[in-house]
């Protein structure tokens, strides 16, 4: 039996997520898409052959065709949607960060265990060849035991300071380094607290929303094994995502950045195109990720990645916010987040 | 309108295809699919959703309801089941090799060219970012002018000795060396003669079917430029496809060997893994390819790769294969081969 | 006119030193070299053709026929041999670090200015042919203007514990990362602040002489530009040196780990081996820089790099060894430290 | 006891091994120089510190003395020279090629049986790291049998027509081919027949002096194993020296391109720089082989590389020449070359 799923959010991602839903993942059927831009949700219905779409994601998740929920909305609507299909009896995905606070993370947890829901949070990291096979090995104890942390995030340029602004985003530390906070809980276990330096240093405008640009993040684990993560908007090389677990007989080194196979050698110099951005380096673990949570469903499987790992990298990514802010280190607990 | 396709064989590379043509694809439907294995037939076309299926890859395409002809059937197949698409009007995409034989391959050429068909010849290579990236790139004067053309192709494991018989593959220097020769029309233009050195060197065992497993085959160009192409069936570290254009005023270099983005770094040692095979090497390019052969039938565009390239690459493959047998450089011309 | 060097200290860098005066670098005799352990000196001496060898420091920079120093004996001697040689109307090159403390470098700092000596100190990866080559594009605008730096320095084992020992070696921190913390200053600028976290994650037994074995460091510079160092003594696959400069308009990458040029290619993996040391790594920039002191000398061009750089980097290595002791960011200036 | 060496010969190479003999090697004392360019001579006496130089090198193998000659000069003076240093008694390290014809290369042979004296002769690229790193993994199985050889030489410009000239190079395929034959036969054994196609394809002007300017050079050799050299002047990009060997049980991969470990990232690019020619790719090498040269003469060993060897690979770059010249198959024997 094929699961019917409804998808909410036709931004950048949420089209990937339906294209992938509509071809690349078996045992599914995208039954529903939703989206509060009705044009786009109707041709984006008529190019996939989506047999419903609504402007009104409630509406949605009303359809009693809707198996699971597929949720790529922007960040402040997650709970109110999670809540409302786990509500309506629905399996759900949610794309990373579970909300911009923990009180709202906790609503989307709450919600879930009461039902006693299937809540799978989306980080698609997890499920892309390099870092998948880094954590097999890791397991495989191919480097004894992990003891320091290395993870780098570039965008290869700025997003618009509507997206930007902390209000919706988060902020850059929320919004990029959430996905190297998942990975160092994964590889690592939990943060003890945090420490961070930034700035608004390539983007000066960015200043007018209150975002930075740069920053280096550095973490002790509860083990006493620490941690560093640099995220930055002004990779303009191009989107590059990389990072190291060292342990104590070897060392795990993650990524690349080469998109095409050639290089152009010319007098005197080699070389290679970049990887343009998110779409083309996580396409396949954005494909693998949501063939895993049909997969799951599909088996009556738990889900990888729960909401408590959400809440756990945005308790992260909140107190390397503040600790950025403050210029202090912050104790990673619940009591002061 | 989507374009009505009927698969017809579901060997290695046909399953490929089943599945880019039954979801990755665009513009497709994947209407019947068949294969003289009917279990295979039966069973591939529920795991698809495919309408229908044959045993007979004759009955499916009287089938009325099918625009166009996808062949991966066993290569001697391949000219009897052109002929018969094209007789019954429908649109073809065949796998390369087009025959064994140039006589062969002219009869689906002459058939084509009576009916006036769309005949499109599947070499994937064309397709790959990086070769099509070199392609582009040489047309934009990158490099100057090519004057040497390399290309290097290795199995990872030698094929049964039933598949490798060349009464059936062609031999090693047809069976593989079709796709270098087909790079280097592309990139150089038309062969004027060939030479070969090869033998049975990692596997005495073929020797029972007639065929070698290493070759390198030198190219002169009609234009007196020259070409390598070095074949090995005992790439044992893994599936490995390279090459070079050397222009007069820079280099292009195609391929990689790296299928998971992770090094493994331990004591005095830095390692990676290789690319297995050429499903995985080469999955974009088949998708694209079919999507282009899709795309060129609902735009009435000529097909990029025609029988005669097909015949082209087989022409230099058999003089190549002349070759290495005699020890003598044999010219490209129609009269000798 | 050649200029005669007088050698001090035949350590592990001391014969590197040794070797490159007596052989690779031009304009230079090697006259004499001392160590208090004469056979060691003897047996140099014989072997390198060295006319005089003196058990006694003190005793060689008395030799009429020495004019200049390169002192590269213990760290703590570093101060008292300067000044010594000074004192003689010796030119000196001193091997970093300056010394254990500040105070210890004001001495040598004031020695030379009150004798206008010519006192240059060694930092060798500045003569790297990378690090110089990214010197020379940062300069020359390669990449905008820089606002993020990065640098990692791995050991790929422990010292000894008689070695490590915070009170000679001045720590993890300072022994290894005041390589990191000149680049830094070199590339960035002064440091306002650093924070560091760190720990004995790999080797137990440093706890014994009160080391750690990794740290990962951050700075705030003057200019609020950001930058971060990682230290590890746990690099177990080989030695590894390397970081990033990420400017406004792009960013250079510096360093590489393959010592011989070969890839062995077994099934299913590509390796390669790591460099060794940093005898392997930096065997060219110890001869480029020894060599840069001698041209200087004969030329009578400024040391490019002073005891104030010396100072400086030594400044931020004790603010950072005091971060990570205390977890507070720790202020860069004269008089916290 | 230093072996005190004459070098005969100031040529780009020349000064290359008068550095070498004068600072890097051990264990020697380049007590002459001759170069028919008296001021040269002279001028590079000076540099080095040499106590004697001559522009007659007769008059130097007179010069008692003089233990060792090192012949750099044109290959047309190779046998002339080598012979009157070995009836002088003096051992011989001779450049390749030996000369222009095997019936010279007798003669340097002849010469050396009957005085039984030590003759090296110089082919750098066996003490290169890599490659020498290959043999040794070769010798211990790494890779299985050796079944197919793959060399790739490289120059960055075409040489001045003068040098060019087959009478005084030999021929592209001789002069640079002949190291490529070298390393063929030193992992795959004797080569029986030859092929080869080339053409003056990059600079025209070449056929003033009638030599070419690419080829590709098959080989099969004794035991029926196969090889192909393939041969460029212009590799614009840079000098590039690179090769593989095909085992049963895996592949050797040697070579490499960056000269300075930078990478430079700018906007959808990586870029790094190349090795500009051969000074830069076999520096160490070239030092390598002359103290290789000077241990063997002060440990009464045999020359690892015999005039047998520079007989061996001349006559298959002989044949090679022939081969394209003739376009036919050329068998490697005494007779026919």
């Amino acid at each position: 039996m094929k699961v019917n799923v409804g998808l909410i959010g036709l931004g950048r991602l949420g089209r990937v997520y339906a294209r992938d839903l509509a071809a690349r993942v078996t045992g599914v059927r995208l039954a529903a898409i939703a989206d509060t831009n009705a044009k786009l949700a109707e041709e984006t219905a008529r190019e996939l052959d989506v047999p419903r779409w609504y402007p009104d994601a409630l509406a949605m998740l009303d359809d009693p065709g809707i198996d699971a929920a597929v949720i790529v909305s922007p960040t402040d609507t997650h709970t109110d949607l999670a809540v409302a299909a786990i509500a309506r009896g629905k399996s759900v995905f949610c794309e990373k960060p579970p909300a911009l606070s923990l009180a709202q993370t906790q609503k989307m947890k709450d919600a879930a265990t009461r039902a006693k829901a299937f809540l799978q949070m989306g980080f698609m990291r997890r499920f892309d060849a390099g870092y998948a096979a880094a954590k097999k090995r890791l397991d495989e104890g191919a480097i004894g035991t992990a003891i320091v942390f290395k993870s780098s995030s570039r965008d290869p340029y700025r997003p618009s300071l509507e997206y930007a602004n902390p209000k919706s985003s988060g902020g850059m530390i929320v919004d990029m380094g959430i996905h190297d906070f998942d990975l160092a809980r994964w590889y690592m276990g939990e943060a003890a607290s945090v420490a961070a330096v930034g700035g608004t240093l390539a983007y000066p405008e960015l200043n007018e929303v209150g975002d930075i640009d740069n920053a280096v993040v550095t973490l002790t684990f509860a083990t006493g094994r620490i941690g560093v993560v640099d995220l930055s908007r002004s990779g303009v090389y191009g989107y590059d995502i990389f990072g190291e677990i060292l342990g104590t007989t070897g060392t795990l080194r993650i990524g690349y950045l080469r998109e095409t196979p050639l290089f152009v050698m010319t007098k005197n110099q080699v070389a290679h195109d970049t990887v343009p951005f998110f779409m083309e380096r996580f396409r396949d673990a954005y494909t693998v990720q949501l063939q895993n949570f049909v997969d799951n469903l599909r088996n009556d499987r738990e889900p990888p990645i729960t909401i408590d790992d959400a809440m756990g990298s945005l308790r992260i990514a909140l107190a390397a916010t503040r600790a950025q802010a403050t210029g202090k280190t912050v104790a990673i607990n619940e009591e002061n987040l």
